[in-house]
């Protein structure tokens, strides 16, 4: 059994900790928090719930420790430090600082004899597997990916932040139109605006102007001014009633071409629908603590992304199966 | 530069020439043929055409062969053959077959510190690997393999053999309605009838009963019987019109379910729409040399697959470029 501990407990770690449900080689170990333990209930029985700062305590019964902390603040420390004394595994989705992420925690895991894989979830994560699959079959071509229908929170945060605003969903909603242009072998340039627009689910504070606040959100700089944006407002009700779920999803999508004068199109998409994003992003990072293990046990040490870890290390089936079944 | 040797010059070796062409670190060192070489005319310049037996005195000349011939009679003995003098690349699809042929192939290579990977393309190939991400990302859930809109070679030559037929061209068409299910996440336990028609356009010989051929064709065993099958007959001139090319195509759906009870849908789907099919397995031929050449130089020999090759392997890009433009 491959056990596992959870650093945090939001979202992502309830869905870690259902993933590890449905992985027959995994348990649960330990969940570790910021908050009073005593406070956090978890849902699988006699497994304990303690502070994050005893974690260090749990190095000889953890094999991997999964890190469920955000990308601003969290983990940029977090699995460095962390990885000092685990195995570890992040979902680091800050694009543009990866190689610097990468950087800091490659040379603590190398120092310290162990395995580290980040940035695991979708995007980053399989998106960029099967953006790196498409453009390396197909050279001579174009990448699209397009997000949702979902809801972004980062986006939602944004809004939540003005004052006036009691809470917000937002849903990012690829343009049908822009996709199936792409689809088409059309390779179209596309901006910003011509991709996506965003839609926005606002319950205010009682008192608030409505009308300065579609303003406000309109034009936020970075978030909304390069998008078409629709604000409704709804009431708590509503809001509790329509849209407590995280569904995401999106498709990356390689328009090429073949043949001694490029004379074949040739398209390939990879799309994901999700009812509950965290849950697929956790079922992304628990599959991984599985390849993390094999890896390890054959000497590999220090940083690792998803495009250093062959496919047949997720599978829990030998290599007879896999090529009875599935190739 | 990686200097490509070609076994074969039907559809799929030409799709391997163009392909190479596209890949700035390859190069055709030579074509091996088992027609008269003088017959064979190429699309490179100043590249030989050589007999098939001449192939073994190129073995410091070719770094990677790639065999084109095909599953049936060729491969099983031809890739371990050639396994003894080259690293070789094989499209092997007897799905059935594979892991007899992973054996055979690998016992030579092994001895003679080579590294063979076989079965590469898209079903099996990228087809297989997606299965793989998936069921094992999502474990509780069910894949479906949609073959086409596109043309079965196989069930061409079929109907071909046929007394009083001149010509045929057989499409594999997914029913929308079996799909749709699919992804709407039902989980629907579906025939062989229910995922596939097909149709198959037949020129026949003069004098020939259309009648009863269309009854022979619809209850051939194997190839049609267990399918709604339609048989439209055409002119020679609207089949060189409007059926000279090779496309195909298809997807790979997993449905599963995620959460403490199961309760949120998760759906993948990996879809290929091709113009030419040999062109697009040619493709992943190719690009699989590159790794082949990578995992040697590493010291991995003998058989592998598709599940055991790392995507970085793939790319053209250093690590530092795919974090900086691909995850």
């Amino acid at each position: 059994m491959i056990r596992i501990g959870i650093m945090g407990y939001g979202n992502l770690a309830k869905g870690v900790e259902c993933a590890i449900r449905q992985n027959p080689d995994m348990e649960l170990a330990a969940v570790f928090t910021r908050r009073n333990p005593d406070a956090v209930q978890i849902l699988t029985p006699n497994v304990p719930v303690l502070p994050a700062e005893e974690v260090v305590l749990w190095k000889d019964r953890v094999d991997v420790l999964i890190l469920c902390g955000g990308s601003a603040t969290d983990l940029p420390h977090m699995t460095p430090e962390l990885a000092r004394d685990f195995h570890v595994i992040d979902s680091f989705d800050t694009h543009a600082a990866i190689a610097e992420h990468f950087a800091r925690v490659d040379k603590v895991a190398r120092e310290t004899g162990h395995i580290a894989l980040i940035s695991l979830g979708w995007d980053p994560g399989l998106f960029s597997v099967n953006r790196l699959y498409a453009s390396a079959v197909l050279p001579q071509g174009k990448d699209y990916t397009f997000w949702g229908k979902g809801v972004s929170q980062g986006h939602s945060d944004a809004v939540r932040r003005l004052p006036g605003v009691a809470d917000c969903r937002q849903y990012t909603i690829p343009v049908p139109e822009a996709m199936e242009r792409v689809r088409s072998g059309e390779n179209p340039g596309l901006t910003t605006r011509q991709k996506h627009t965003r839609l926005c689910y606002v319950v205010t504070e009682p008192g608030s102007d409505k009308v300065a606040l579609e303003g406000a959100i309109k034009t936020m700089p970075n978030y909304f001014a390069d998008y078409d944006t629709t604000v409704e407002f709804i009431t708590p009700e509503e809001m509790a009633r329509d849209h407590s779920g995280l569904p995401h999803g999106g498709s990356v999508i390689r328009s090429a071409v073949t043949g001694w004068e490029g004379e074949n199109r040739q398209t390939i998409e990879y799309k994901l629908s999700l009812d509950s994003n965290p849950q697929f992003t956790a079922s992304v990072l628990v599959t991984y603590a599985r390849a993390a293990m094999r890896m390890y046990a054959r000497g590999v040490i220090g940083c690792q992304t998803i495009f250093d870890i062959a496919p047949a290390d997720l599978s829990l089936h030998t290599r007879e199966e896999l090529l009875k079944t599935m190739l």
